[in-house]
C-alpha cells in the first residue's frame, strides 16, 4: 500500500510508492517499435497489456477492452496511489502521514504508436479533451478526493517512461500546496476588486499582444510575464468556469484547436522538446465552506505547458524561484512565427 | 541588465538573465579534457580564464589569479544576477518587477581537473566550506541583500553546464518562498513549544536511527521522513546556529568529515549520479522586526543532497507534492551499508 508522509517542517506531502520501482523505463530517444524488445503496451490489439478499460470511446459496436477504440482510458498499472482502502491520517512523532489512498489512470490519446497528440485530426484531441472531462467527473463522486487533475509529460527530459501519447489523471486526498496558493491569491483579489485574477490577467494579455502566442473565440495563449520555463505557455478560457469539468462540447472544440495550434508550433519551432502539460481545475471537495465560498466567481481552470530545455537545479530546489534566459515577449514573438502545417 | 518578475498569482519570482543563453554547456558524461575543444578554464594554470578571484586559499607567496590555490572564488562569467546597480521595484500593470540586482559566484574547489569535491583530502573539503563562510559573510554586508546560499550542481541531470568540481554562491535582493516557508514553520513551533524545531527532529532521528545514515560529533546525516527523491540526505548541527557563517573552524571541519562520508557513500553505492546541495541559512535582512525576532533561537541552518535519479514531471509541477518509489529507512540502510574506502 503506498503511503503519504508530510515534512516535519514545510507544507509538502511525498507519496511513497515502491511498486513505481517496477515500472518498465521504455522511453528512448527513437520511436519505440518491437524490435527494442519492449513491446508498446498501448497500440491497438494489445489491450491485454492493460488493466480493463475505465473509459474508452470507440467505434460503434466495438467490444471494451479489444479493438476499434480512439481514445482509451486504463487504470495505471504502476499506480502511484491505490484506490482501494479508507483514508487513515495518523501522527508519527513530529511528523504525519496517512494512507496512499487516489486514483491514477492513464489516457491513451491514440491506437496507434509513433504518433503525437497533435498530429491527430482535431476531431480526436476533442476526444481525449471529452475523456479527461468524463474521467474527472467520474472521479469527483469519491468523496476520499478533494482534488483531482490531468497531466502530461512527454519526452524522457520530462519524466515519461512510456513513449506512446498518453496522459495521466491523478486524485489526491489532500488540496496540494500549489493549488491552494492560486486559491488564495484568485479569492484575495476577488475580495479586493471584486473582478476574476484570471480574467483580468487574460484581458491584459490580449490587450497588449506582446506576449499572446494565439488565440480564438474561445481561449487566449500567452507567455505568462513571469515564465519559469523558456517558451512556457499558458492557456486561458474566455469563459468564466471554475472547473474544467463544467465545459460544453463546443469549448473543448476550441481548446483543441488552441491546445493543437501551441504543441505544432513546439514540435516544428524547438524541434521535437520533452515538455508538461498541466491542467489546473477547482478543488472537488474544502475542509471547510469558506474556503469553497466564491470559488466559482474568482478561480478559473488554465492550462500551463512547459519544454524541458534546461534543468532544474540548485538554485530553483533552494528558492522556488527560477532562472529563465529569455524573455516571454521574445519566447511569444518566436512561437507566433513558426511556421507549421497546421 | 537581469530583471526579476513576478508572477501574477503566486509568490514566485523568475530571474531573466539572457546572458545565460551564452553558457558553454560543456557537461558531458565522459571526463572533459582538452580534446573536446572546451578547454577547462577551471584547472590550475588558467586563471586568466576567469573573472579576478574575490576570494582564493593559496600556498604560502603565491599571487592573485596565478597558480598556487587550493579554493578559489569567482564571480560568475554568466550571472543570473548583476551586482552592479540600485535596486528598483516597480510594478507593470497587474505585475510586479524588479531589477535583477545580486551576486552569483563560482567556488572553484579544486586546481585539478576530474577531481571530484568527496575525492580531496579532507583539508581542502574545510577550505571549500571556509571559502562558503567567508563569502557568505562578505556579501552580508551589502545591504541591498536579503538573503544568501550556497548551492552546488553535479552532473547534467542535475542543471550542471560545467564537469569541473565547483559550488554557486548566490545573494538576493528577496527571501525566497521556500526559506521563509521553513522560517514561518520554526518560528511557530518555537512559540507554541519553546522548543527548535530542528533540534527536535535532529533527536528523533538520532534517537530512532531508522533513518540514520551517519552521525559525528557535531552532526546527524538522514533521510528525511518525507524525503522527495530516493537517498535524498538531510545533515544537521548539533549546535544551535541559526547561520552558517557562525560555524566555528572546528565545526566545519566535522562538516567535511559527514558531508566526504554522504559523497562517498552516493559515489560508490550509486555509482557517480547526478546530485544537487543545497545549504539554507538564516536571511540576512527582513522585512520588518518582527520576522527577526526569534531566528537565531528558532531557525537552524542545515544542508539538503538528493541525487536525481528520477524526473521532476507534471505531478511534482502541478501539485508541489513529489512521487518518491523508495521509503527513506531503506535508502538509509543502502547508504549506511555501502563499503567505501573514505
Amino acid at each position: 500500500m503506498p503511503e503519504i508522509r508530510k515534512d516535519g517542517v514545510v507544507d509538502r506531502w511525498v507519496v511513497f510508492s515502491p511498486e513505481r520501482l517496477r515500472r518498465p523505463l521504455q522511453y528512448n530517444l527513437h520511436p519505440l517499435d518491437d524490435a527494442d524488445g519492449q513491446p508498446d503496451p498501448f497500440v491497438e490489439g494489445r489491450e491485454s497489456y492493460t488493466p480493463p478499460e475505465v473509459l474508452a470511446i470507440r467505434n460503434p459496436g466495438s467490444a471494451p477492452n479489444g479493438p476499434g477504440w480512439k481514445v482509451r482510458v486504463v487504470p495505471n498499472l504502476f499506480p502511484a496511489l491505490r484506490v482501494e482502502g479508507e483514508l487513515h491520517k495518523e501522527a508519527v512523532g513530529l511528523y504525519d502521514k496517512m494512507s496512499g489512498v487516489g486514483a491514477h489512470e492513464v489516457v491513451i490519446e491514440t491506437p496507434l504508436a509513433e504518433v503525437e497528440l497533435e498530429q491527430q485530426p482535431l476531431e480526436n484531441i476533442v476526444n481525449v479533451l471529452k475523456a479527461y472531462r468524463a474521467r474527472l467527473a467520474d472521479l469527483t463522486r469519491d468523496t476520499r478526493f478533494h482534488y483531482l487533475f490531468a497531466f502530461k509529460n512527454v519526452g524522457a527530459l520530462a519524466g515519461a517512461s512510456m513513449r506512446h501519447a498518453h496522459s495521466q489523471i491523478i486524485a489526491l486526498p489532500v488540496i496540494p500546496p500549489n493549488l491552494r496558493e492560486k486559491l488564495n491569491a484568485a479569492k484575495k483579489y476577488y475580495a479586493q476588486k471584486d473582478r476574476n485574477l484570471f480574467e483580468d490577467i487574460l484581458k491584459a494579455e490580449l490587450k497588449s499582444g506582446e506576449r499572446l502566442v494565439f488565440q480564438n473565440a474561445g481561449y487566449g495563449a500567452f507567455c505568462p510575464f513571469a515564465s519559469r520555463f523558456m517558451f512556457e505557455v499558458a492557456i486561458m478560457p474566455r469563459q468564466q468556469r471554475a472547473s474544467f469539468t463544467a465545459c460544453t462540447d463546443h469549448e473543448l472544440v476550441l481548446l483543441a484547436d488552441i491546445l493543437q495550434k501551441v504543441l505544432m508550433a513546439y514540435r516544428t519551432g524547438l524541434e521535437r522538446p520533452s515538455y508538461n502539460l498541466i491542467l489546473h481545475t477547482a478543488p472537488v471537495r474544502w475542509r471547510s465552506i469558506e474556503e469553497w465560498d466564491t470559488v466559482e466567481h474568482d478561480f478559473r481552470w488554465h492550462i500551463e505547458i512547459f519544454p524541458r530545455l534546461s534543468g532544474v537545479a540548485g538554485f530553483e530546489f533552494g528558492t522556488g524561484f527560477y532562472i529563465n534566459a529569455m524573455f516571454p515577449e521574445d519566447a511569444a514573438k518566436f512561437l507566433r512565427e513558426v511556421k507549421t502545417d497546421a
